[in-house]
């Protein structure tokens, strides 16, 4: 129903109808479904069974391969390009991920990029032709950024408003093609919004894909995308790459620019949000992150520290933190056998592995967090949904309803707090050497206490995992480690911690989460993040073993 | 008298006088003057006729030649250490710059290191027995560190509260021996305290030290001292440095660690106060940053972005912008001169140099970043003046009795505003290209419109030439150019831009500013310091032709 101040005026029901219909619209005739398959429950396996094999094909090479036949003249950048677009079309249909659709644009890109190509015999840069996705909230010429506000909707950016990192991308030959769904004010780690509804896991459509990149991540893991650009604050690039198996790096603060991606509380100082990568393969992502920090965005984003991509000589041994229980929530089985394997393959390839613990409660590291959070008391939040009258998302990260602004002085306080935590943090880590007498080089744990929860249902208990490296701006990388599988059919046996940690011990369910993948994250110090990738490939590789 | 909560507790009149009498108890019976000699009012020049010709010729060597001598042993750290305590005394009897003297502490380290070297052959590091010189606002154990304030006098720091940057400088070898005077809160561009009164400059005790690292650049202006720590978040090391005649450099954010340096509004987020020294010799100062940076200060200080110390290799032929006035405020005729001085002398050696104007106007800088600073409404400094009843002194930049704290909404705007502004102006220096084409490595201004001005009388429109540095985080650099010679004797002809232009004309005196430094400011992009302090080295060159 309209609201009172005009008859003219649409609800926010019918607005956020609209742009879902607009969306769909923007997908050819030729790639709709008619209804929602049943056998889709795990959409990643159902598009590799219903799509074109030569696009199945493409879907699962490497960036670094794709680049590689494009330039050996092997695909086009239109074929590649075509396949991501299907793929992503019918992803979108099936998991609802997608905020914005523009494939003539995509493909009109591609077309000129390969002519370009045949004409001169040069690539336009390293990502010539290459489709990268965007999470919506990365401005884009003509295309909404609602970062999940329904009155954002319809509020096409400006050439001007073009994000640094968008830019940078294009300028490397990338070919943009979607943008991704995210929940309102990207402040969950479910994606759900009142705009686009629920978006769900790439493997099980009863479960989450995280937040609030999970329009990116589950995108991703339906391998409807290579690679994309997701943000965290509290989470938000681990936990939907977690939860979909893949790549990720939360790089530190200003590592890459953020400059002109819009966002909630852009201006909040004390802890900003990060923009990074999530992809399927650890190279394609290196060299991503390279390629942008390569490009020097401290000329084109004041907030960048001018760190140079640096080549990193790990030694032959490394000293490895691992962190099996944060002592506040205890893993579900798959997430304590992922991290078991990981110590016994790092052992067992001569590696260092000792035993860490926070050196401050978590409890600590996440309550003061969630403080700064709140600063405004949702205050932006609620004006911005008082412009349409939609209802606050419950998934809302500590939202209450007599929520106040605070004054600087409280925030500041909150400020001197934080770097008072990582001064002791950092000190502690310092201090910590393995029997070899070397210092610490990263801790592994969880990113999540579990692969992924039943979508919608969001427990105030999680970011435990993701919220310290936040707080203490470390640097983390996410990888894949292994399945839940048939090992995993067992009890979770232990003794809960708290009585959070029970009841995240009766989330357990292996039929529920069988087949979903494990994570776990590495941890390095602040700017670390060449570091942080080599470690994650020297990890993978022992895994292999 | 004393305030009604207890017969025992001392008036602030009482506890200010207490602690200038206990400074003045640390010095030496045979270095205190009995009274106020009076051909004193250039403190510099009657040192140097007053105390013994060899402690005169230790005290006019550079860091770096001294470093040589006492590694030739052709020097004691004892001898420098005692030439620069004596010359210290006297000066501090002269213009009232020290907050501490602690000689004794110092002769004991300095024999303690001689003892060392005599015994293993081997320096304690780069900074072996050499005396620097501290702001008060860097903690040592077992001093106080007033920041300005009577409540803080009387209160040591502990062992623990030790300036993240103190220990690395201990670390090196260095004698530490004085704690320089600052104004309340350090937030004025005088040094005045009601705690320790007026700090008048070296050169001419009728005019102001400047502020708010007035004690730390007049004693080394008197050459009290080779080097020192002086802070600045709007112009606090480079107002003195230029009204003594230094050689200072106001890095970015982060650039040296501010960790566990006292501060005032230590936490306001959106332009914090930045760390550096001020010296006699360009040398010392480039020696002094790169040893700083190269103790790996991130590894101290969470707010350090790991920027490594590069070479720099300047093109041969610099492009210059030049601000001859910020449009604002019209140099004085010897800052002009000096300006035009440099203009000319680099044309001469062959560089470009173009003409800058600040893209957006200089009050909109200023005000944007006065506006920040009086975010909590002063209300740290109306409670810490509370705890003594000492007045709030008149030169604190923008205070008024009304002013409130706001909210963290309007505190984000402010960073928000900043930001952009910082975008703007970035993307207009990028764009600016001298006539071959390239782009302008660096603009020179005025450091302050005028030589210095009367003791105490602090007038509320200057500072336009230091803020915007401040307000951007862009690298500055001061250095020497010239002094107020005869050519000087004229009248200032101009035709005033505004009421304050108007206002500031008037304040030209040739007999009262005779024989001040001129100064002048050389800009670079943020954490550009290596780069900064190079160009410093051109222009230096230059002017000796």
């Amino acid at each position: 129903m309209a609201r009172s101040c005009g008859a003219t005026m649409a609800s926010w029901q019918e607005t956020a109808q609209k742009k879902r219909d607009y969306v769909r619209s923007q997908i050819p005739k030729e790639w709709l479904l008619e209804e929602t398959p049943e056998d889709a429950s795990n959409a990643y396996e159902y598009l590799n069974k219903v799509l074109p094999k030569d696009e199945t094909e493409i879907v699962h090479k490497s960036l670094l391969q794709l680049q590689k036949d494009i330039k050996d003249k092997k695909l086009s950048s239109y074929e590649i390009t075509k396949a991501f677009c299907h793929r992503a079309a019918l992803a979108h249909q099936l998991i609802n991920c997608c905020a914005e659709i523009f494939f003539d644009r995509a493909l009109a890109r591609a077309k000129e990029l390969d002519e370009y190509y045949q004409a001169t015999g040069e690539l336009k840069g390293p990502l010539h032709g290459l489709p990268i996705s965007l999470k919506d909230q990365i401005n884009l010429e003509g295309l909404d950024s609602s970062i999940g506000y329904v009155s954002l909707a319809f509020k096409p950016k400006t050439k001007e408003d073009t994000s640094v990192i968008a830019e940078i991308l294009y300028d490397a030959g990338a070919v943009f093609y979607v943008k991704t769904t995210v929940p309102m004010a990207m402040m969950a780690v479910d994606t759900y919004s009142n705009l686009y509804g629920q978006t769900v896991n790439a493997f099980n459509n009863k479960l989450s894909s995280g937040g609030s990149s999970g329009g990116e991540s589950s995108l991703i893991g339906c391998r409807g995308a290579l690679i994309g650009l997701s943000t965290d604050i509290g989470g938000s690039i681990r936990v939907p790459a977690t939860f979909q198996g893949l790549y990720a790096i939360r790089g530190c603060t200003g590592r890459l620019p953020y400059c002109k991606v819009m966002n909630s509380y852009a201006n909040q100082p004390i802890v900003p949000s990060v923009i990074g990568p999530s992809a399927q393969n650890l190279e394609d992502l290196e060299f991503f992150v390279k390629l942008i920090i390569d490009s020097k965005p401290w000329l084109k984003d004041p907030k960048c520290p001018p760190i140079e991509w640096r080549q990193v000589q790990l030694p032959e041994r490394l000293t490895v933190g691992i962190m099996k229980n944060n002592g506040y929530i205890t893993p579900h089985p798959p997430v304590q056998r992922g991290l078991q394997l990981i110590v016994d393959k790092l052992k067992a390839a001569g590696h260092e592995v000792i035993e860490w613990e926070h050196p401050i409660p978590v409890q600590t590291l996440k309550d003061n967090l969630g403080k700064i959070f709140v600063a405004d008391g949702y205050g932006e939040t609620k004006r911005e949904v008082a412009k349409t009258g939609e209802p606050i998302i419950p998934q809302l990260l500590g939202f209450s309803d007599d929520l106040e602004e605070i004054g600087v002085t409280e925030h500041w306080e909150q400020g001197k707090t934080k770097y008072e935590t990582q001064q002791a943090y950092d000190k502690a880590w310092l201090s910590k050497t393995g029997p070899s007498g070397r210092t610490m080089d990263c801790f592994i744990s969880a990113a999540w206490e579990t692969t992924s929860y039943p979508a919608g249902k969001y427990k105030p208990y999680h970011c435990s995992y993701t919220y310290p490296a936040n707080y203490l701006d470390y640097t983390s990388v996410i990888m894949p480690v292994t399945s839940v599988s048939e090992e995993d059919n067992v009890a979770a046996d232990y003794t809960a911690l708290n009585a959070d940690d029970e009841d995240n011990k009766h989330l357990w369910d292996y039929d529920l989460f069988k087949g979903m993948p494990v994570c776990a994250q590495i941890h390095c110090l602040r700017y670390e993040e060449e570091k942080a990738i080599k470690i994650a490939g020297v990890v993978s590789e022992a895994l292999k073993q």
